[in-house]
């Protein structure tokens, strides 16, 4: 990709199913813009990368940055993807189908482009500036509405022949277990998700055992935010502190598997369930690991919470640029 | 390590509980000579050493072959291993501790020499020159005694800061179940190892309901090998084929964790098990993993049984040395 290379800025972006994010970098990665918009996805594909142009430029602009000073440009966004071409095949959250990204950007930004799935530009991102900085096997798993997954081996991202893998969220930890969006049973993701939790909090709630989240919510499992659940658990909801706990010790026994597989240094937690309470996480994701994995692997693996939050997916997406 | 390439030869070592084996190869990897010994390990450190070079020296002049004309060893042997430094930590079946191998043949031999975990020395012959040769990304699971896992990723065999990993066996599959070896409770070797399913088979051959097994080898653990499960299945032993199927399939319930996670494009399949009853082990993971891993992944794996059989150990060791 060396011919391409001129500018030393770098636009990262991640694309989300209800947000986006443009950031501007300098050739430290020292972040200079940000821009956020909401993605849309209802109102197409067409509009949705106006969307997309919009947000890059206007963080441009804010960085003091033009087009022709532009080294490249990542791209994390949810799956699956052509990774080698670059093209979103399907994106459930957005309605988009065989979006040919990597070569618009290309065309808009004459410059070097990566599309990456979200999870693996999240723990990139975390490998390179992160909670697993430089280190050399790197395992993120990111708990939100989804699990994602994602891992960085001797710096390269763990990845399918023309797939994003590491899909921890669809681990088994439950033989016959509920029923996973996936359409398998027993994946922990059907169990530790947001939205599996809130489903199990809000029949807590309906059954008269969750006041807190009862009045903060009600039991529409959309209005159940990880904060929501933070909130109902600082407000005396044993029975939601009950569930959050069981999900991320079961998010753990999960995560004990690939500990089993790839020995990990690090194991980094994010996510809006780990943002939102990062100590109920961290604590029982080691403990199902020392409860499960193998002990010479468990002792040797650290488990901590993410370090760049929000900017991790676009961060990591603009990074692994760098090494193609 | 290019300083000390001189001949042209590999010598290919496979240091198993009860037996071990050199073998000789050429340039091409084709195998020269094999010599087979009883590893004998109550004997103690020294005089396994000493059989050990025996073997390799017999091997050499079968082969026709002298120690100035050796490119290379490679050693599979059972874990856990210092990768880098070569040393033997501990090998419970031949209570060896803490032996410099890495550094004994390299003074022997005068030549390259590499250490390996079996199971991965076991994956790496199989991508090479056996039934995963040269796929992106090939997952080996060995069935035998114990269930010993590797992975041959990119080229490269998936490993730990500093030892081997990918611990298919240790893939918990039962939350709660059997105990391990390890210490944990519900890995798949407590469930489907040979001898987790000859403690099965002798409690059916106890209990009346497997007769042929009865006949073959009584009630004693120690007795019922693969091949004993085999030909009791064969000789009509129902329950026996019950539990060798259901073994097989929890295995493949297992490696559905490792499809999720490493999007393999080959499953291999050996070990004493596999080798005794290759098609249902090989039908009955592919059930696995088609009901349990996510679909797209599923689709995309080939599973098979090894090629190499009882070679694949000590070729997959002695060929690792070249990418070195």
């Amino acid at each position: 990709m060396g011919s391409e290379k001129k500018g030393k800025y770098w636009v990262g972006f991640d694309l989300g199913g209800t947000k986006m994010m443009a950031i501007i970098m300098n050739e430290d990665f020292k972040i200079l813009s940000r821009i956020r918009k909401k993605t849309k996805g209802y109102e197409g594909v067409k509009l949705g990368l106006d969307r997309m142009m919009e947000t890059i430029k206007e963080a441009l602009v804010e960085a003091k940055v033009i087009i022709k000073e532009i080294r490249g440009v990542g791209v994390g966004c949810p799956g699956p993807l052509d990774l080698d071409k670059g093209i979103l095949i399907e994106t459930p959250n957005l309605k988009w189908k065989n979006v040919e990204l990597k070569s618009i950007l290309k065309k808009e930004f004459d410059s070097d482009v990566a599309i990456l799935n979200d999870a693996d530009a999240g723990v990139y991102g975390e490998y390179r500036f992160g909670a697993g900085k430089n280190q050399r096997c790197v395992i993120g798993a990111f708990c939100g509405t989804g699990i994602g997954g994602g891992c960085v081996y001797e710096g390269k991202i763990i990845r399918g022949k023309n797939s994003s893998c590491m899909e921890i969220g669809h681990l088994p930890v439950v033989p016959m277990g509920p029923l996973c969006g996936c359409g398998k049973k027993g994946c922990v993701e059907a169990i530790a998700s947001r939205l599996s939790i809130a489903a199990a909090a809000s029949k807590a709630a309906f059954r008269g055992e969750a006041p807190k989240l009862l009045e903060l919510a009600g039991t529409d499992i959309e209005r159940i935010k990880s904060t929501t659940l933070y909130e109902a658990i600082r407000g005396g909801d044993k029975a939601v502190e009950k569930i959050v706990k069981d999900a991320a010790y079961q998010t753990g026994i999960a995560l004990a598997g690939a500990v089993n597989l790839l020995a990990p240094d690090v194991i980094v937690l994010g996510g809006g369930l780990v943002e939102a309470m990062p100590d109920i996480f961290v604590e029982n994701v080691k403990a199902a690991i020392n409860y499960q994995a193998m002990s010479s692997l468990a002792a040797n693996v650290k488990v901590t919470s993410a370090k760049l939050g929000d900017d991790a997916v676009a961060m990591g997406a603009a990074a692994w640029i760098e090494q193609l």
